[in-house]
């Protein structure tokens, strides 16, 4: 009765490599492997020399460590940082702004450029190559922002489990689901599920520059790569659209309903946790709002200095309110800071939003701060800087649960004001309420989930039951525009058939009346 | 601090009223039904009073029963069965099988035509109604293969979760889902995921056949209904596609991959469970059969005579196996039945097929009787008779799980080699070994899953979040052909105005030159 018995046990000691991006897509994949660690499996991090952020020792990871210089450029971002803010400030022209997005996706397509360089090291180590292949891994988890994880499992051929937001594809449904033009907007366009004809067309002219950016930086930079080492009829795209799980760090609280595909996985919020006790100092500060509560500031790892004239004017409005407020901020003391503002070098974000007297959050807009908030219900007021912060803002203004500011024009007075409506309109509240009730109620912890489909993919060696093949057909396959021009060329043929009978049929019966008159 | 408690906790005394369509739909929605009163839910189940299968008393439920005569001809239906039978055995002219097709249509919208006529008295009963709305029920269970209970939720408006493999539109993916053509088959096409350009060719021509079966048979039946009730501007396919959750009885072991939506949840295999023990006579069968094992056959609930001849040589393929046979059969006992053979009037076919002496299952290709095999891993020989069924052993045979026999051919020397190939040549069962295996892998059960679901619209009134409004927008604005020519147009025209520039500025240069000149 051998084929009685399901082999469905957990992959104990599954083996995974990990491939991680640097910066905060860091901090994501790290809970990941965390939770893989604490289930008994051995993680191993390829990570490179100059990283940022990935440490070469860990309790939770074992680590290879790559001589290279694809790292994060810590110092130069932040002057990146700074710089744009400063622009921004002073109200730059269109000109030096359009060229502030070109010098990003430069810097991008640069890092890029430095991760194939790496990639190309470590293809041509013979050595790491087979130690590679020897250590029999069961799947490559990656963060495909950057392609190197997508290359090394395509060397390897192990399966290949995504941790994405981001795709050098663009957003990463773009990559693998259908994503209609007509209701699915382009990220960064500020457009919704619900466009008029004008905003169609807004949406359209964005996506034909994604498919620019896509041709003209991400065509250059990874197809002699993959042509080098894979192949010429290889294609780039497809190494990516060809993962297995897609574990997107997204959901339909966030995101607008679209299409999506059996093999993507919806992962938002899976770094949440219920809020742990605050320090007695802090809860003793928490505590004294009293029945007012209490205003949370942060902006994040990246920016650490706003504009001086920007932190006066939040500063005192700030001192304004008589709620207590708990600010995250490096730069020098503002002068106008009241006693009700408490400014620290680090705050434990999760347990402030988690506790009961968290009234507003006050943040840019990175996803983890976003998903944060609405996991504990707590309104926020936007402060959106660069990257996908505005986008991701403009997803909660219009669910009604954020106030969003725009930096440059951002002063005491409209900061002060935002920050009343946020507190004392209700509806903030009520609909954030609402959105965390919807994040909650779900039949499996968005973590469990994620680790459930890795394992899965470690059982089976893959998913290839979940995922089409179609993204190996050109687009005019794709569309069946092949099939309905052939159709119509029948149709059209058909009717010349028909048009050639009737006439010779006319001439034959003119010809024979002819021959009878005759 | 009341925005911290967070109301997740089931609702125990939610109200469901079940809207069913007779036949092997309703032995499907049984199942829901009798596990959502497990769950402490009071549902109410409408029914017609000419209905075949579906009681007016139960422990599960409470009914309320419609006059009419909408409900399952029984014997109008045998009657058609058999005809069906009769004339594919005798290889009837392609006409006349066509004339069969098109006779099944209209059957079909003729009970559509009959479930109108029925809500039409509903709708029309204000005590009826009255009593409805006063119920105050949470949500509205259907299956949409009719109409009925779409067109109540919308009337109440009420929030709808199907339950769901079949609408009045097709395949339920093809009302909500996008769909390519290129590797999406449609229904009964006997096509796969992967298609050479004959076979799209083939799979557009199907499409349009179904697109005509819309617009010549659903959309008479249908619209003239959903203008009178609901007003001109409602189109009756938007109050299916606006279905808050669709339930659906199908998974990707089943299905080619395709798009999806986030409001489809699969629940393929809900109703199938672990089997119980054997009766001590059938057990004492079935252990006889020693290291040879026990075959099993049923043709499903509709089918209880096929032609005489066939069920002979059915009997005598058996009559020359070592195996034991267990067969569902209810006509004429075959003369030709071999001592191994066991007739049986009705079998306990789960538990049958979760015995580890079973190996092989003969069956018709009911979707019920498909999921159970994947189930249990049992691969199959496949006698499909009618309707999807030819369709879902397509499916089977190309995953190499099944060999199919068409019941104008069968006989005894190919079925028996039919039996033989799936009996002996070992990949039959291993595949069937992996699709079981890939069908149990999943984080929660299908049935789990499916409660979650219907609890979840009931708690949050519906499940706006999951469902695009796409479906409001016209072809042309979803598929942005209106876009697409604005922008073909926007470029003409800039085209057209520097070719007059360039001529215009030509001319002037040269009548300047002719001024100079004179």
């Amino acid at each position: 009765v051998h084929h009685k018995k399901w082999d469905l046990s957990l992959v104990n000691g599954g083996k995974v490599l990990v491939f991680p991006v640097d910066g905060s897509h860091w901090i994501n994949m790290k809970v990941i492997i965390e939770e893989l660690h604490s289930r008994g499996h051995e993680i191993t991090v390829l990570r490179p020399s100059d990283t940022w952020y990935i440490k070469p020792e860990s309790p939770h990871y074992k680590s290879i460590t790559i001589n290279s210089s694809a790292g994060f450029n810590e110092e130069g971002f932040r002057l990146f940082v700074i710089n744009t803010l400063k622009m921004q400030r002073e109200g730059a022209p269109l000109w030096t702004r359009l060229s502030i997005e070109y010098e990003l996706l430069s810097l991008f397509y640069q890092i890029n450029k430095d991760v194939l360089q790496m990639m190309g090291e470590i293809f041509e180590n013979t050595k790491l190559m087979q130690s590679l292949h020897d250590a029999k891994y069961d799947v490559v988890l990656t963060d495909p922002a950057m392609g190197g994880g997508v290359l090394l499992s395509h060397r390897l051929g192990l399966p290949l489990v995504l941790n994405v937001r981001w795709t050098i594809l663009g957003e990463a449904h773009q990559a693998i689901a259908p994503s209609p033009l007509s209701y699915v907007p382009i990220s960064f366009s500020k457009l919704t599920d619900k466009m008029i004809f004008s905003q169609r067309v807004k949406n359209f002219m964005y996506y034909l520059f994604t498919r620019f950016q896509i041709w003209f930086m991400a065509d250059p930079t990874y197809k002699p790569f993959v042509h080098h080492y894979f192949g010429s009829d290889v294609h780039y795209m497809e190494l990516f659209q060809a993962a297995d799980i897609w574990l997107m760090r997204n959901d339909f609280i966030f995101e607008f309903p679209r299409p999506t595909m059996p093999n993507i996985i919806y992962m938002s919020g899976f770094q949440c946790k219920p809020s742990k006790p605050l320090s007695k100092e802090l809860e003793d500060f928490v505590q004294s709002s009293g029945e007012h509560g209490v205003i949370v500031m942060t902006l994040g790892t990246l920016v650490e200095k706003l504009p001086e004239d920007v932190t006066e004017d939040i500063a005192a409005a700030f001192a304004q309110l008589p709620q207590k407020v708990i600010w995250r901020h490096a730069g020098k003391r503002p002068s106008p800071l009241g006693n009700n503002t408490l400014l620290l070098d680090w705050l434990p974000q999760n347990d402030l939003l988690g506790h009961p007297k968290t009234r507003v959050f006050v943040a840019h807009g990175g996803t983890n701060g976003i998903q944060e908030a609405i996991y504990h219900g707590i309104p926020m007021v936007g402060l959106p800087l660069m990257f996908d912060q505005p986008y991701n803002f403009f997803r909660m203004e219009v669910r009604g649960v954020a106030k969003v500011l725009d930096i440059a024009t951002v002063n005491k007075d409209n900061f002060l004001e935002a920050l009343k409506e946020v507190l004392y309109e209700p509806s903030y509240r009520e609909k954030m309420k609402t959105l965390s009730n919807l994040h909650r109620d779900q039949p499996m912890k968005p973590l469990d989930r994620a680790i459930f489909w890795i394992e899965f993919v470690m059982r089976h060696k893959g998913a290839p039951h979940l995922r089409t093949e179609s993204y190996k057909m050109s687009a005019f396959q794709y569309h069946s525009i092949d099939v309905m021009a052939f159709l119509l060329a029948v149709i059209v043929l058909l009717f010349m058939v028909f048009i050639f009978a009737v006439k010779f049929l006319r001439q034959s019966m003119f010809s024979s009346r002819k021959v009878k008159k005759e």
